[in-house]
């Protein structure tokens, strides 16, 4: 679509984070996104699970860990990322999605509860999924979905072993052909 | 908005799933469903946590659980309820979304890994947001987002104690006068 996505999620506890973090890794995959970066220790069990994922149902998402977060945003920011960081105390998504659109290429931070305000000032937009409490991985979702503006959901994936066909009851598993 | 929407969500396991039906309740509750009914044994302190939240930020949000989730569906579907079930395996949301938008109370089923056939044969709608292995949380999201045509994001909650007026950068708590 001609655009750059990346995803950093923000301080990921191995362990209590697994699922939560996973989730997010799969949403950014499936809506759209190129990569996601993780703030935290290396979980090799969580990596190991979502590139199982991509190896199955195609496409070229990536995973990676950093130990710097503040560094990596300094350094996207420099090659040209804007920077939009999700938290309800931001601007709303629908009333902003229109200027965030343009920059072709975006960071998208997602963080837990408790966010450093360094994030807040880094950021190039602090934007809301309402202005309620609820999820970081439903934020993102919605937040995608504004972004490509609904056309993600037909996305292709390249390469993939397993493509699903749209079925009205029960499932239909298609094995597509490696090239 | 003139609709009643609940969600059902089907194979809860208690702790193991606390935190992923936790984020389904207030993504829920969020995006303008008005009750959340939770298939699996009763877990208090998620039910605890959901009610601190309704009590702080507002509205009528109502979770409650059934350890018959095939009952409670029938009863439902009595009472002229429409039941759309997410899955990856379903018909796209993009295609099915302008007919599913016109009954105006619906019964949204999420579900985890395993779901029982019975709930595609029950089910008006098995729908798809995307056909890739991906979140729950984000699948209900992005549906309730489409169902309401993106206007739920504007949502008020009745007796808030505590509002967010959106910022630019930092964080702006508003507390609310009580009635």
């Amino acid at each position: 679509m001609g655009s750059e996505v990346i995803i950093l999620r923000y301080g990921h506890r191995v362990v209590r984070d697994y699922r939560v973090t996973s989730h997010c890794c799969l949403v950014a995959r499936a809506l759209g996104a190129d990569e996601v970066i993780i703030d935290g220790d290396e979980d090799k069990s969580l990596m190991n699970s979502v590139e199982k994922i991509v190896e199955k149902f195609g496409g070229n998402f990536k995973v990676s860990f950093t130990e710097n977060w503040l560094k990596k945003l300094k350094e996207l920011k420099k090659s040209g990322f804007k920077i939009v960081h999700l938290t309800m105390y931001g601007l709303p998504l629908e009333k902003q999605i229109k200027g965030i659109r343009k920059p072709k290429k975006v960071v998208i931070v997602i963080g837990s509860q408790k966010v450093e305000r360094q994030v807040y000032e880094i950021a190039d937009y602090n934007i809301s999924v309402t202005q309620q409490p609820h999820s970081e991985i439903a934020a993102l979702a919605v937040f995608l979905d504004w972004f490509f503006d609904g056309k993600e959901l037909g996305n292709k994936f390249e390469n993939a072993k397993i493509v699903i066909k749209p079925m009205k009851k029960g499932k239909c598993v298609v094995a597509s052909c490696n090239e």
